[in-house]
């Protein structure tokens, strides 16, 4: 076949319902090791995220993003986002930068657009927090964090032992902002492409993290321009509008459930991860940015 | 402004030069503690790349990508590349599979194309190999390697002290198999489009990085299809020709040097982005994937 296989829920699930383990490729061998605990979450483990913790964008084309908001650890960047939200902000607005292995960043291109009463104009940055316990650690450190794992409501989380922060991993989605920590409204969101962004961590607040249409964010064509900013504004991908689901026509409105973390079943499901079954190699870890954190869709 | 940088060569260049500090969007700042050692590389320290190590391919729409081989760390893997460029056989396939967080691939899509005699069939995989010598070392250990750095020749190394290893960055380019690790030719290659692919590491044999052009992949339509094979092979993108620069005409040859990391400048450079300047906060790390691995085009 050839094809290298990223497929991890398929793969866990089939090997819980049928004792089997899959290779890279999809193809089945005779498991070595029976899993203790299968991986399949329970109906309970599904928990709802709250309609007004999604974050719907429309761009052109009928590309729909949905991004789950983190109140709990940015709540004052979240309530302007609400805001903005509320104000239909966005709509007619755009994505105007997409810089390779770096960012893509939507909002106002001109960045001089009023923004709408009350709104915090300069909240104060919320890239960091006191430790958040972990539902599950992760057994390896990695470049930017000595602790890390997934807190108990499904997000990632890296830590310094002393501080608490979510990791730039593909698909979250930062405050763009100035120089100064302190300079971001949340009217400027960026998404990181790459692994690069990590560097941004604990510098940048995270807002949220994008649990669908990723896809239609990091396929964009990209800038050679300085910053990766589009040089000529018919380049940009074009904002139709972003809601709360919350505020949505009932019949429109999305509804994710995610699954919770602090159980046996995702506990084997990491385990598995760090340490895959032959012929693969153990390497005895996984990255915080590469954790199957699933969500699901609900009518 | 709002943006959030990556130019680090800019920003190094510059304040190497004139003794002053940028901050995240690029504007100038007093520095605080002007660094030791500048960080531009000396004219000597940038090294030519062999014309036999650089395999050009042309996607239709004029879109050229420049792959550096590492035939170094995967010899025979490389032999067989060389082969299959010197007869044309990968011109008029494409590129069929791109899944996003994940890969992009291409070859024959049908995987049922006769080789070209004198490659080896089935080539050991070269996934790793002795412990290489690092001319510069990272300060902390990361999810799946316990050291890792820069050898002399350019190339990230990862180790976990008794083998080395080339990791799965994005840009570097991989040798797509079957579940047996002894089942790739070296005819079906994948690049990395995110971080995820790190888990591959000392699975799957890397023949290269993309120095060049590695836009012209990574922002490709993703297929939401099995595998992210494109399911309608209109969606795929055709590869004109692929060509070794030393075949080619002189006048279209494309030629590269790459920044030596043995010297004092390289490493201020690593120092000073394991160490970033007020106002971020520095982490104290930097990734391997990240790491500013110079290539310059020469005339």
């Amino acid at each position: 076949m050839g094809r290298v296989s990223m497929d991890w829920r398929r793969i866990a699930l089939i090997s819980a319902l049928v004792g089997i383990a899959t290779m890279g490729d999809g193809r089945l061998a005779a498991q070595q090791v029976p899993p203790a605990v299968p991986f399949a979450p329970l109906e309970s483990e599904w928990r709802p995220i709250a309609e007004d913790e999604l974050l719907v964008m429309m761009l052109e084309g009928n590309r729909r993003i949905v991004i789950r908001l983190a109140p709990t650890y940015a709540p004052d960047h979240v309530a302007n986002i609400r805001a903005l939200a509320r104000s239909h902000w966005w709509d007619g607005e755009s994505v105007y930068r997409v810089q390779d292995n770096w960012v893509a960043q939507w909002g106002d291109a001109t960045e001089k657009k009023p923004l709408p009463s009350g709104m915090k104009a300069l909240p104060a940055a919320e890239y960091d927090f006191p430790i958040v316990p972990l539902a599950q650690r992760l057994s390896r450190t990695d470049a930017y964090s000595r602790l890390s794992g997934v807190s108990v409501d499904g997000w990632p989380i890296a830590s310094d032992g002393q501080k608490s922060w979510i990791p730039h991993c593909y698909g979250t989605v930062g405050v763009a902002r100035d120089a100064a920590p302190d300079t971001g409204t949340g009217a400027e969101l960026f998404m990181p492409l790459g692994g690069s962004a990590r560097r941004l961590d604990r510098n940048y607040t995270i807002i949220g993290r994008v649990i669908e249409g990723a896809q239609h964010l990091s396929a964009l064509p990209r800038s050679m321009a300085a910053m990766g900013v589009y040089d000529d504004p018919a380049q940009r991908s074009a904002i139709l509008w972003v809601r709360l689901a919350s505020d949505m026509p009932e019949a429109e409105r999305p509804g994710y459930r995610y699954r919770a973390p602090d159980n046996a079943r995702f506990a084997a499901l990491i385990e598995a991860k760090e340490n895959p079954m032959p012929p693969m190699i153990s390497l005895g870890g996984v990255d915080i940015c590469d954790l199957p954190l699933e969500v699901r869709a609900v009518p």
